[in-house]
């Protein structure tokens, strides 16, 4: 993993080889607090770290004063074009915020911001998105990836002149290669921990892949310190979703890996049911646990030995394995019943 | 793209820059011939370029028999063990034979497949996982990337040592990291098509970003040629989630891709309801168009501009772009029917 500097958002530290921190974001009104309140618990429960919140206006603001005071999650306040609002938010105790300079306007309004940043001594991230790249910075056509970068550089660069170090940094697109090339060529440059997304990634499983893709290539190369999942979707799953990335590369170990075969005309039990079955029942389960359910004898016995706990099936019947050895050959009706009982022992 | 041989399937070619061609598997027992020509049906309507089946044992070579009289989809047969399985399905009209020969026994047994397919025409894959790695290749913990390359290499040399290069080569792993690491390895000693997978990716979400992730990688770096995503789940999931990581990678243009926010608590519109919405009636469409649904002015008019065809969310409104331009401002209950007319011109 790149090392970037430490970046302390209440109690969670980002960058310098801290485990990558999946954030979420409310999808409700922050002006109806119960509401926010509610999604905000959700998401805790669903292991997001770090929380943030629009600031779109004076209703949104009063809202965020009030929740405030009724959780301890890092609070992030996502803030554009008025720097009054940041000030504020700030004021009402956002752990963090989130700008993009180019529509707060005037460098002294920038500069207001960092000033009473510093003097909360919180971080600020620089979030740029490929559907508001400044109008100076605005890119020639196929060109938006440069663009975001340079735009990017261009206001560290700002805030460094102002002193100001304290900095989290993301470049987002809506296009995974756009993405990927802005965070590479960023992460050369860039000092600071990075905040990945790929932006508006859109709905169903067309943006689970566009994110998994995305995210899945800067994370495999060490660019990453913290993510967020953008789906049109509940922000429940954008969590379950960014640490499923995380689990594919090895980067977050916790709860049940399921290593199942797709079937095919050699299967000879119900993987699909026990599987699925597997998946329900183990949702709730944090102590890492690899698990194989394997139809046949190609690949079965070779992965099942493989896993902590595995069944690889025969004509109407399971072995099961566990740690690598054969421990049971149980009949196709008992195979759940067996490894729900291993599971909790 | 890396430049492998071309191999030709059928009428389907891969390798030497062809576009990557999304594979399935049948998951219906072979034997059962309505069943399995049934679920070719529906894999060839989702887009499936190259047919396997599993031929496990003489009724599902009888099935394979009769199955090939009944479609021109290229088909491969996935033998294991017996090679005289392997010369059955060649001369029953297999257009490619995937095998492991780790499995098969002696090079005789090997050769005797390979001298049927050179007379019959068709390639050969050699495909190993992680699960069957043979023997005299078996890996020190936490080396199985390492032996699944030196498993393929070796092979790859003894059927060139027979004058056969008509190959195909997978060396799938059921984790990721493994898996991007084998074909890293492979594709720099490998001049044949690599036919890429993340095997038993297993249910659920979880197979489907494990599989993004992991073809991904490989894919963005120009490794790959031909894919199968292994889901424990519906094969005509598996084509699509195929072509879903083509696409997001720009390797595959045709269909509508949606750019939606994933709403927070400034947006203006059903944004949810609208992508949604669309994303349903859109399946049916070839023709690429880039449809942006955003919910608020931050990043909207931005993505909106950019997309052929784009909503910006307002107090109860859109505003309707149009390959860059503002062409309608309509109330939000009408969003729905004017995006309609306009994919439809």
């Amino acid at each position: 993993m790149n090392k970037t500097k430490k970046v302390k958002i209440r109690n969670v530290t980002i960058g310098g080889g801290n485990p990558v921190a999946v954030q979420a974001m409310t999808k409700t009104f922050t002006s109806d607090v119960q509401k926010t309140l509610a999604q905000i618990r959700q998401l805790e429960t669903s292991g997001a770290k770090i929380i943030r919140l629009a600031i779109p206006d004076k209703e949104a603001l009063a809202g965020f004063e009030k929740i405030r005071q009724k959780t301890k999650s890092p609070l992030v306040a996502d803030i554009h074009f008025d720097w009054r609002l940041a000030l504020a938010a700030i004021g009402a105790g956002a752990d963090k915020l989130r700008i993009n300079p180019g529509n707060i306007g005037d460098p002294e309004k920038v500069r207001r911001i960092i000033e009473a940043a510093r003097a909360a001594k919180i971080p600020l991230r620089i979030g740029l998105n490929s559907g508001s790249i400044p109008a100076n910075f605005q890119p020639a056509k196929h060109r938006r990836a440069a663009s975001l970068t340079q735009a990017a550089l261009f206001y560290i660069k700002m805030f460094e002149n102002f002193n100001f170090y304290d900095l989290v940094v993301s470049v987002k697109s809506t296009d995974v290669c756009e993405t990927v090339a802005a965070y590479r060529q960023l992460s050369k440059k860039c000092p600071y921990p990075l905040h990945l997304g790929i932006t508006e990634a859109g709905p169903g499983t067309a943006g689970i892949i566009k994110s998994s893709v995305g995210l899945g290539i800067l994370l495999h190369e060490g660019i990453g310190d913290t993510i967020r999942v953008s789906l049109t979707d509940d922000p429940v799953k954008e969590v379950e979703v960014g640490y499923q990335i995380l689990k594919s590369l090895g980067l977050y170990k916790k709860g049940i890996e399921i290593i199942s075969c797709p079937t095919c005309g050699r299967c000879q039990i119900d993987v699909v049911k026990i599987a699925g079955h597997l998946e329900t029942v183990s949702r709730g389960i944090i102590r890492p646990l690899k698990i194989a359910v394997m139809g046949c004898v190609v690949n079965g016995p070779g992965e099942a030995r493989e896993a902590d706990l595995g069944i690889a099936g025969g004509k109407g019947e399971g072995l099961i394995f566990k740690k690598g050895k054969i421990i049971k050959k149980v009949k196709e009706k008992d195979i759940i019943k067996n490894l729900l009982s291993l599971i909790k022992d």
